[in-house]
């Protein structure tokens, strides 16, 4: 949208528990990458020390005054959309987020409190017409093939036809991460038909219906550990409470078993280094789908590494055309809410 | 009940993948496990020919003839509501179920299919009186101190008066396990208050008060990863949905975690036995609370050491009186459903 043969990130400059040093940090190490272009969104008076301290070269970075962050305490979303109503957004994240609404940035990255995220992003860009309710999507590196999961805390309710939109956006994020072919599995308790509760009851024919309409791959349903297997299918779907409980508990799951293996073997650096590596890839942030703008949610306490990941995701998502090819799924469909 | 001095521990012979022979070899290991008396639930024509088979000693081992396992295909349920109108039981399950509610046996244990199990349970012994749902107890060997985490699938619908019974038959299961005064934790996606479903954020107050009337620790909301670390809950309640949810994507995480980095190591061993380790503690089987017989459900695909891990669990529940004391807590509070 906004350079000639550049993708242009506005970074949230006050998210996240090491906020700003660790995102100026992450800036300093994406510094000459080819094709990226930054808007550094945050305080004008503070930012252009912040990176003289860290010995970085401001040449070729954009500023972008907006002097507050998103208040941890009180009611972060209840803040979110009080700045929303102002002219000149004072929060970081709307003002991020206005940029892509506006066409000053393609995409932005936040990696501070996840639902002011999505409140910011809803209230400045809006959904995507078709998509009831926003979606967080986040990749796991699975066994066999990377799986996309979601929701991941989105959006806390969800019906079987929001569930269904789910899939159809998850499908797209998973083609557009360059997964082949991708089937989408239902969460639930048991690979047979018919287990699960009552939404996942009524889901699994929901599903079975929209994505026979757009000729996308059901697998049917799946279980939790056939999320971190991903044989069965490499998109799974369920509501934002379920989905957030489980990437919880496998983040959990796996510091446990990294804690307890490299004990066992006297040597904890290659334990720590797969995780390292694991964390800086394409695993490090959470796409937001349903909402008219590409939007990256990472780790609040993420590294510098990791925060520079997301914004790569970021890129590599407008490189990919992700929104349009959303847009394009729910615009042949109709009004499929 | 049944013996004097000697928990009796009814086995469902049939149970499980490879059952009868894996079944069969959990016997053999426990022979000679002082203080405990078996009674083997299977067709009384073969077992004996098994044991003989095994090189297993049948002396002083009971056999109570069920000849027919329950069907995996099909509909598991339906067999076992079939079966409990018989006066003389075709299924495992349900003459083992009956042998503890006619006073033959302490306790019985199924490696076989869940829902049967808890079916065979519920209309066999009858539930506890003030529960109106039964749940499965899962232990967890999380970093600090162990966690029991239920429902991990026996009711799939939950209200928050039943996530309140859950909490406090848990707490008396955590007890009687030695986990010195237990705290309970609510699973949600937030540690602040308010956070979760309509379910979560209704289930927090019903908790904080019926915990405060038993004068039970409410440590509030707890996340998916503090299920695996044990610091802030050692009890951690949720619906059978997310808990089998949660369950599967743990145990998939670790076997995730496993392979990745044992391949990091170059030498595989020692992650196994870490894994070995877990397997064949506590940690084996799931404890139903809520029906009036002592039911331990394991893993489908247990090896003999897990199988006979589920029995000792068995044993060691009967031994601190789990029923009785959950039983008590009921009873004092009167019709809390």
């Amino acid at each position: 949208v906004a350079s000639s043969g550049r993708t242009t990130i506005a970074v949230d400059m006050l998210g996240g528990d090491s906020a700003p040093e660790a995102v100026v940090d992450a800036v300093g190490l994406l510094r000459g990458e080819a094709g990226l272009r930054l808007v550094l969104v945050g305080p004008a008076d503070r930012l252009p020390g912040l990176l003289a301290g860290r010995g970085i070269d401001p040449e070729g970075l954009e500023l972008l005054h907006a002097p507050v962050s998103v208040p941890m305490d009180g009611h972060p979303l209840d803040a979110v959309r009080r700045d929303a109503q102002r002219d000149e957004p004072e929060l970081t994240v709307t003002a991020a987020a206005r940029a892509v609404r506006d066409g000053r940035a393609d995409a932005w990255v936040s990696v501070g409190h996840t639902g002011a995220a999505v409140a910011a992003a809803v209230l400045s860009a809006g959904r995507i017409p078709g998509i009831a309710r926003p979606a967080l999507a986040v990749v796991l590196p699975a066994l066999k093939r990377p799986v996309v999961l979601l929701d991941a805390g989105a959006s806390m309710e969800a019906s079987s036809q929001v569930l269904a939109q789910f899939a159809v956006a998850g499908w797209c994020y998973a083609r557009a991460l360059g997964i082949d072919e991708p089937r989408v599995g239902l969460l639930s308790i048991g690979s047979e038909p018919g287990k699960g509760d009552d939404l996942r009851r009524e889901a699994e024919q929901v599903l079975a219906e929209k994505l026979r309409a757009h000729r996308i791959e059901f697998a049917g349903p799946v279980e939790g550990d056939d999320v971190v297997a991903g044989l069965r299918a490499q998109v799974v779907v369920t509501d934002g409470f379920t989905g957030n409980v489980l990437l919880k508990g496998i983040e959990g799951a796996v510091a446990w078993a990294v804690e307890r293996i490299a004990r066992a073997y006297g040597d904890p650096d290659p334990a720590r280094r797969v995780m390292r590596e694991v964390a800086t890839g394409e695993f490090a942030g959470g796409m937001l789908l349903g909402v008219n703008a590409t939007t990256v949610v990472g780790h609040g306490a993420g590294s510098p590494a990791q925060i520079a990941a997301c914004i790569r995701l970021a890129a590599r998502a407008v490189q990919h055309g992700l929104i349009e090819q959303v847009r394009a799924r729910f615009a042949v469909t109709g009004a499929s809410t």
